[in-house]
């Protein structure tokens, strides 16, 4: 069994690679600490990103969102002057709908992704929540503590970060079978995920880091910089905030305490040496996954990766 | 002031007509009864067809629901196996999104129906929901009792109607400002709605039947049958069903205590001797509302009436 760490988008193209060539069950466990509350409706954007990817229904363009989805409600929205910068799509709407539902019924974020995901018919990858506790991401900026996705989205990035704060984080527990999925893999994976926002908040929750600590699989990680920069999103923005140096080396020591291997974009193989004195093997190799080719090759590559460390 | 009392594609119709002629405020107090949650929305459609009429984006052919709506949304809820009888078109999500928003903070339908009216640019007519407490029509049919939507929109109007219940109506108070509107009112319509679940639970609801047999304002209906038949809907089915003849008189008869006059259709002008019997005057005309000039005309003929009554 393979499980993977993950959250956003370039977990999402990853996991929708490992996919197409997975001859074996994978467990991902995803953060939630992106999840919001709009008008009501209970968004978990980590989660539906990874169900649509999954599913081949996802806006591809975008990265996240539904394929030539339309925004009629939206639009009419706009007339009760309520906040609409989370762009529902119509169709993106019914998910959102549908976990609110089952939430207000009483289901657990586990519970409700598993419906989720066997209604989109994904059947080889386990989708689990990081926690069933809420837990939500806040970023401190020059401006006053926001909600991340009214940092990401509605101000576009744009504030200066001062720090971050997951909320309800001490507090949660791991949602079930994620300490299990950690502890009985023989190989786990860090997504190409902002290590700040979407591995960070996983980490944080009881426990995980523990197991990661003490699993028998070996570890690999992707890092999420192409050049010392990410693809898209704040990561360096956030990373630089927090006084961190925006680079796979500072990745890896993020994680040198459980990880084992990382792999790096070729152009930052100038990191090898740096990650190498904590201790950490390095591959170099193309990290960029434009099309679904290109993200099953990454994803061959790690699972020899964890063939030769058996 | 003009009060009208309404519920359905009728009043709907007729209230478009008269706010295109209307040089005084009119108040139209609104059946909640057809109210039903679904999927965690709260949606009232009589409130929500009235809005649409009178502002303009209405699907004409139906009678409700939103102009050229598309059902995005709905298709994709399909995938989770939730019941999806209830179309709800993509940009009517809107109002149901909006009003349980508003809800879920604590507003009462009164002050939700006020709110909808200002975002919809209604000025002229101010719409009261009957009640701000919860009311439900469920309908005892020979396969088992059911809300009166499922009835109405998922079995087609097929089961056979044993008889009626309006759950929570003993308890309803009339919303802020219904008895007064009875009261202050110069003249007072009773819409073209359904006897049995439009105009009955209004009358159901405390105070209000007393208010309309107290009340010095000259009360006209317009009866809904056109040829002793509903030009759409349940009326027949719903009367037939409580063992009431199916005709204008009959509904003069259900409005007996306090009705001043009737206008039925010309091709009901039979009934004319039987409802002068109970003391109420019938005007005969044309009542077919097919376009907004035959609504406006309509409208015309009963502020006319309320003139010769004072």
């Amino acid at each position: 069994m393979i499980t993977a760490l993950g959250g956003g988008v370039g977990a999402a193209k990853f996991l929708k690679g490992i996919s197409l060539v997975l001859k074996e069950p994978l467990t991902v466990i995803v953060n939630t600490g992106d999840d919001i509350q709009i008008l009501g409706l209970r968004i978990s954007p980590d989660v539906d990103t990874i169900v649509y990817w999954l599913s081949g229904i996802v806006n591809r363009e975008k990265g996240w969102g539904v394929r030539e989805d339309t925004f009629h409600c939206l639009e009419q929205l706009e007339r009760f002057g309520v906040e609409t910068w989370f762009r529902l799509g119509d169709r993106d709407l019914a998910i959102h709908f549908y976990r609110t539902y089952l939430r207000d019924n009483g289901l657990t974020p586990s519970e409700i992704t598993d419906k989720v995901s066997k209604a989109f018919g994904i059947n080889n990858i386990k989708i689990l929540p990081m926690t069933d506790d809420d837990v939500e991401t806040w970023i401190e900026t020059d401006k006053g503590e926001i909600h991340f996705q009214e940092y990401l989205v509605k101000k576009e990035m744009t504030p200066d970060v001062k720090g971050i704060s997951v909320k309800g984080i001490d507090k949660a527990k791991p949602a079930p079978g994620v300490i299990q999925a950690i502890e009985e893999a023989r190989g786990i994976i860090i997504c190409p995920s902002n290590p700040i926002i979407s591995i960070g908040p996983i980490l944080g929750v009881k426990g995980i880091r523990e197991a990661l600590k003490r699993t028998a699989a070996g570890i690999i990680a992707i890092s999420p910089l192409i050049g010392g920069a990410p693809l898209k999103g704040p990561a360096d923005r956030l990373m630089r905030g927090l006084g961190l140096e925006v680079s796979s080396a500072q990745i890896a020591r993020l994680y040198e305490d459980f990880l084992d291997k990382i792999i790096i974009d070729e152009k930052d193989a100038i990191e090898v040496d740096k990650i190498k004195s904590m201790g950490i093997e390095t591959v170099v190799t193309d990290t960029v996954m434009s099309n679904d080719e290109k993200a099953e090759q990454l994803a061959t590559r790690i699972l020899r990766l964890f063939e030769e460390m058996t």
